[in-house]
């Protein structure tokens, strides 16, 4: 860990440092994937972040063609969330949660990270625990870190990846003021059952009661459009009044470089109008965390658009299934990008560093706490795919394992 | 004040009841700017603003257009600080400095909020001091406070808007990290010579060795290409080895919604590796601060084009001239966008209010600490000028002053 700490200059200050030790090993990671990427040939499988490997949809590229022809003089000029824009996210809530969301409780954003980042700023005061799950997304650790909070992990049970109703239950306590909850989860692809919800949102609702303190139930769903075999997300927002949902169109659009998402307040949350007010500082303090412009007049078109999951469950059963046939242990996600095969040998990165000097790219497990496995990105395209397959079997079995 | 903070929930963290308390200003008077153009008629004259009241350029549509054009598969992809946009920065640094900056230390953010935030988020340890001048920018105070820093304020001498070198030399302790320098200045429009900056360096490489604690200048340019009367910007990072330029293209292009500019740290700066790594950290904790992967994609048309400074000038010239013809006291600003009469009454809240009424849109001055005056923005067209003029005697005289 010094060896880490010498990187920051002396006197950074405390969150910050703490923070980077969280961020150090993905940091690490990123330098490392930048100089696969400078030396790698048209042959190389990308399978290390959930990047697209393939062109953009031609519609994508029109609307923010079209978005860009100015229709007023201000069509450029400082925006907040505009109220089209709240009108649309509200239009595709009440589908979504059947439940009527207030325009002004709806907050435009650079993408689901600056809705983290706004929501957390506003509700952590320094001291206050935050419970994620284990395996975590990248940041959540960092960002908590970064605001004052104390990160609370719970690990998920390793056999169905499901939340730990009990241990979250037990962990939580008088300082308790988020609960994050990940659906579609990123890495395991979980989609919480509807039930599974319920239960959080009793523990959520008696433990707020009991220690007489609010806890939000921050809902990442960035991932919700992404769900295979037919399963239905249901947004964990639906079970607990003082719930926010935080979104992207990123991964959807599969554009995550152009920065748009949002933070919804519940309808039914308590204090609701001094908590619009709370996110609405929160998100100019953040460094007027907007959405562009640009990514706003589109919208209307840009929320119509979707990756295509048929053909992400497609790549899901080929990878899974390739995998499994040449002797990796492997499950099959419910929803994400990720696949998780484990590790022929226990040393994940020295692993991803063999299998990067055949041309394929993964992430090591180490880096979202899941050591011994890989993290492999379904938005690799089938070429890919195909190509990748006999060469994750020939390293394996050059490894004689 | 009690009136302000029951506007935001119970239990919001303390750093952010103190800043919103800095903030409560501004958002009053931006929802009586919402209903006032709510009700406007095309005949209204907005001021208020740094927002363009002329149609975008042309140039700046085409190049967001083909800028859309997709070139790679990654095109939409997760970005960072792309090595096309930090070569362009570099290479324009080099023509503004004459010095040769390292393109990693050069980091593209959403806009000089975002790159301010991550500089602040960065650099404030909880209860260090942040020195900048009154009248500030609005969201300074703010941003310091939600970062856990302490404001410390220092008035520019009233009679030449000049920064007061003694009252800055006096200020810093041995707690006081940064010390902020705008110039052009807003709402001033001050732009600080050489000599004056060169006095500034000197005073704060002193204090550092006193206090045995590097402090930084962080010198915020958003307006540097907006200057009149042939009058040169010089940065104030010439002069001080322990610099961070804060930039945006936002004024320049007078596109502020589209969120682009950038920290550029300088080629001498201590522990510059270091600090690379520090602000690299800091600019994903803030949310993936990154400017868009389509602003990047534009960057090297978009840093061709500038708002035509000679018409601002014009603008700013008929603004001043007529302003004085019936009756009001103002100086004629060096740089930015900003024209500052006196009140004929003592309260500008009320006079701003009044104007209103016979749709002449003006910031009062008391939103940036300078009671008893007006900001009214030169981006407003000649058409809205020509109109304001006569409205503005006619309210002066109606008050018999």
């Amino acid at each position: 860990m010094r060896d880490k700490l010498s990187m920051l200059p002396s006197h950074s200050p405390k969150r910050v440092v703490r923070a980077y030790e969280s961020l150090a090993p993905i940091f690490e990671f990123l330098g490392q994937y930048d100089k696969w990427l400078a030396d790698a040939d048209d042959s190389h499988c990308d399978f290390a972040l959930g990047n697209p490997q393939t062109m953009p949809q031609e519609e994508f590229v029109s609307t923010l063609q079209d978005a860009a022809i100015p229709q007023s003089k201000d069509w450029f000029a400082y925006k907040m969330s505009e109220p089209g824009s709240r009108a649309i996210v509200r239009k595709s809530l009440e589908l979504l949660t059947e439940r009527a969301y207030a325009a002004e409780d709806i907050f435009l954003t650079n993408g689901a990270t600056g809705a983290l980042l706004v929501a957390m700023n506003a509700l952590i005061e320094t001291g206050d625990e935050v419970i994620y799950s284990n395996p975590p997304w990248f940041f959540y650790e960092g960002m908590i870190l970064n605001s004052g909070g104390v990160p609370v992990a719970i690990s998920v049970d390793p056999s169905t990846y499901d939340i730990d109703l009990d241990a979250i239950d037990s962990a939580i306590t008088a300082r308790t003021r988020l609960v994050i909850v990940n659906s579609p989860h990123n890495p395991t692809g979980k989609v919480y059952s509807a039930d599974t919800l319920r239960q959080l949102a009793s523990i959520l609702g008696s433990a707020s009661h009991r220690f007489g303190q609010r806890i939000y139930l921050v809902s990442d769903e960035a991932y919700r459009t992404v769900v295979y075999d037919g399963l239905e997300f249901v947004s964990p927002t639906n079970f607990y009044r003082n719930s926010i949902m935080i979104y992207t169109y990123g991964k959807t659009l599969l554009t995550p470089g152009q920065r748009i998402g949002y933070i919804a307040l519940s309808p039914e949350i308590e204090e609701r109008e001094q908590l619009r007010t709370l996110i609405a500082s929160s998100q100019i303090l953040c460094g007027w965390a907007m959405s562009s412009a640009l990514m706003q007049h589109g919208l209307s078109r840009l929320q119509t658009l979707t990756v295509d999951v048929a053909d992400l469950q497609r790549r899901r059963d080929r990878l899974v299934t390739g995998l499994r046939e040449c002797g990796y242990e492997v499950n099959s996600p419910e929803g994400a990008f990720y696949v998780l095969p484990k590790t022929p040998i226990e040393n994940d990165a020295q692993f991803v560093e063999t299998l990067s000097q055949h041309g394929v790219f993964c992430l090591p497990g180490h880096i979202v706490k899941m050591p011994g496995h890989l993290r492999m990105s379904v938005t690799a395209s089938e070429e890919m795919i195909e190509r990748a397959l006999p060469i994750m079997a020939a390293v394996r079995e050059g490894l004689g394992t």
